[in-house]
């Protein structure tokens, strides 16, 4: 007889106390796209919001239980029938109710006595099972509340029906020692499923959850990216991974969809993910050091705990001041470069000397440099080249660009206006190429900055020409107009090289 | 007898571990301020960098050594003569020497067999004992090494007169039950003190370094806002707070500069600590939803597990789509502002609509609804307004911006050129507003753009005084430098008045 691996059940928050970051607001359009993800992801509940907050929330939870979803829909509710009402009229799965048992929240929170937050809590869950609901209850502050009125509310609760009940530390003050503790205790009395819902305060919400798990808790309450109030929740990515690569446990996710839900979540809510998050921070599978990168060229387990793949995500090896040989000439392999070792020396070298300076290594960095030591070992063949280019903007001024273009070696001046400064060039720019070729603008992209005003822009552009051939370009630098114009000559060249390409074979 | 509390040993490895974040590299002066700062923190040990790893490198490390600071200086070497002899010549107080101990690194990571490893161990930590300098050493990937090889490697170290032990997870793959195990088994043969350096890959760096020292171990590695290779080391802010609030043990740490020393550590390194980052990231201890802002402005305890000035900060309420009304009053109140019942009702009724747009609600937002709900009861008066701005950029052209603010009814005129015009013309406004408070702006988030060329650009802000006090304004128009503009002028507008009212009650 074989034995099954035990199953832990994974319930997200990320619309409930994810959107509860102070800073975080998601439309409607937001949330769907958000539970979509998450029931591909494989999530076994959603806490899809608090219905009575306000009345887009309610909405929000309605629309996402008519998606029809394979994860069953949860409602958050407080212990009152007017919450229970418009939770319920949201026809969910699960109503999520709760209710503050610790003693300096019955008192500042919500003014109550011991005796009628037992009653509430009682009244409250007969209520939801009333119609039919499942119900999962919790005591608010359950790890900072007296333990004989933990255990008091519990079996209260557990008597009066409850499906499930889940142990909030609130304020993240637990350790997984304690957390440990906690749960083999509930699990004595407790004789329905228990879930763990932590806070990140001290940084110590993933390593709390798994402890109660160890203890025999059987669901856990996860955030994407650990958003939530104040340092956020468990993030579900580490939960999930830590699960299946350490514990050899079980869930429903699929942890190849991890990273991509990440990058969903971190730009529908605005919160960047730092780099040296685990899982999902862009360093996560990164390396520099030299022994590192030499490390993981010949073997990746020697500096990889699982392969980036598990969870949606590939290798990166970056040049730096640490870098050393073998990190710097897979990176540029990678690529087709292949410099023999006399230029590599030079190269990494060179490499090192940016990095003394405090300057990070780009990846156009890395290229120029490689360039200089090995000379023009690729270059692109030119058609449109930028000449000269002004633009000008200002308040009561009309934003302005005056541009000269060689297009095939001949010269071309022109000028435009438009609402800012990028549309003035681009207009310009489009106007001299249609000397020679019907192209327009299609599709303008920038993506989000974060840092500070010299934070580089990244600028994606489509170009169309009426037969509705579509080539699309891309730059990066500190200007964004620059970055702009940058994006559209490459990309004009691009199509330019291709259609006479084609041209040419016909 | 009073029975005094344990203490625990911080060795700081920001310089070292820290700088190989992929994409961080540190000047010179850079690593110096950073030393200071962490020694004024109190950290025991600051492990400075790899002498041998560059000729920038070396000179670091002496110069760091030259301060003649409190915390002891410690250079990290592999473990061969050429790498000690650099680590020697830098004059460090303690030597942190490594081999790998693993299969896998040993052979993929070095090639070399165990017995090279156990020979070059020896005479290693015999050759800087030699020299008179205290050694730490460390098996690098203990946590991945056969356990009787570990048991030998340490041993040996042990008898061939090694200071301490340092036992790193390397990759990250333990969990605080075998980290617990792990170092019990090494206290009962290991008699000098044991420290432990623990990864981040799977979100458990901080809870695998408490149970290292549940277990015994007398000195935690760490970082500064968690840096290092690929997920990071053991955050510094999370560790010392934990073992100081939770664990009543004591360290040299000084909790109050914990801040801080994030801010100066973020800001050099150019790695950004994410918002629902624990004890340092912004929202640690900011507030939105209705059931907490209430109970933290009646009772900080009900929603915070410790006191934010512990740890060098201050509470922040936030206006949102779940706001409640006690938090809305509270966030006014404190600017001065009083609405009646009604209005405040009309108030957070028009912040919730804007919420559930998806829009997160800035500080110049809800003082914009509230002017608008009150009459004029503040808002429109402008300290700071715009008379006259230039901006012009263009190939070959440093982008340039010139400005005219009328500041208190003065105007000023001023220039500055900046890395496109955006940066440019942020320098030129900032520079002007010096003249009355030196104001800096610490984040710069333009939201993505999707469309032509002619789409809508949203720009947020914050600016930071000098005393860590925070404000974000957005402003949203087609012309990327105009919304820059607006942004910028309206977080300076509200800062002032803010801080203005402040100055009033005091």
């Amino acid at each position: 007889m074989t034995q099954h691996p035990r199953f832990i059940k994974i319930f997200d928050t990320t619309l409930r106390d994810g959107e509860q970051t102070p800073g975080v607001s998601l439309t409607l359009e937001d949330k769907i796209e958000i539970a979509q993800q998450l029931d591909k992801l494989g999530v076994d509940v959603i806490e899809a919001g608090f219905p009575s907050s306000s009345e887009g929330e309610r909405k929000v939870v309605k629309a996402i239980k008519e998606l029809g979803l394979n994860s069953q829909i949860c409602a958050l509710s407080r212990c009152t029938k007017k919450d229970i009402d418009t939770a319920l009229d949201c026809d969910v799965d699960l109503i999520h109710t709760f209710i503050p048992s610790s003693h300096v929240q019955m008192k500042h929170a919500v003014n109550m006595t011991p005796e009628q937050v037992l009653v509430s809590t009682v009244e409250s869950i007969q209520y939801i099972k009333d119609h039919g609901v499942k119900c999962e209850f919790s005591p608010m502050d359950a790890t900072r509340t007296e333990a004989a009125f933990l255990h008091k509310i519990c079996t209260a609760a557990q008597d009066a029906g409850m499906d499930s009940l889940n142990i909030p530390d609130t304020v993240g003050c637990m350790i997984p020692k304690t957390t440990f503790e906690l749960f083999k205790d509930l699990k004595s009395f407790i004789k329905i499923p228990i879930s763990v819902h932590c806070h990140n305060d001290f940084g110590l919400a993933v390593a709390n959850s798994l402890a109660a798990v160890e203890a025999g808790a059987d669901q856990i309450h996860v955030a994407v990216n650990g958003l939530g109030e104040r340092a956020g929740n468990a993030a579900l990515e580490e939960v999930a991974t830590t699960l299946h690569v350490v514990y050899n446990y079980k869930t429903n996710i699929n942890t190849r969809l991890l990273y991509s839900t990440s990058r969903i979540v971190s730009s529908l809510s605005g919160v960047s993910v730092q780099v040296n998050k685990a899982i999902v921070g862009e360093n996560a599978f990164a390396h520099e050091s030299g022994i590192h990168t030499r490390g993981v060229t010949e073997q990746p387990l020697t500096f990889e705990p699982i392969s980036p793949e598990l969870v949606g995500r590939t290798r990166k090896l970056v040049a730096g001041k640490l870098a050393g040989t073998r990190g710097v000439q897979a990176e540029l392999n990678e690529i087709g470069i292949h410099p023999n070792d006399l230029q590599l020396t030079e190269i990494l070298q060179r490499v090192k000397a940016l990095g003394d300076k405090g300057k990070s290594v780009t990846d156009a960095d890395l290229i120029a440099i490689t360039s200089a030591v090995m000379g023009q070992v690729f270059g692109e063949e030119k058609i449109v080249d930028l000449c000269d280019m002004t633009v000008v903007t200002g308040l009561k001024a009309i934003p302005t660009a005056s541009i000269r273009l060689a297009i095939d070696g001949k010269e071309y001046v022109g000028a435009e206006t438009g609402v800012g400064p990028v549309d003035a060039v681009l207009k310009a720019i489009q106007k001299l190429t249609g000397n020679i070729e019907k192209i327009k603008l299609s599709e303008y992209r920038l993506e989000a900055i974060t840092g500070g005003s010299n934070a580089v822009a990244e600028v994606i552009i489509k170009i169309e020409d009426e037969k509705g051939n579509i080539v699309s370009a891309r730059a990066t630098r500190e200007d964004i107009v620059m970055a702009s114009v940058e994006a559209m000559i490459n990309g004009i060249n691009k199509y330019l090289l291709k259609s006479r390409n084609q041209g040419r074979k016909q």
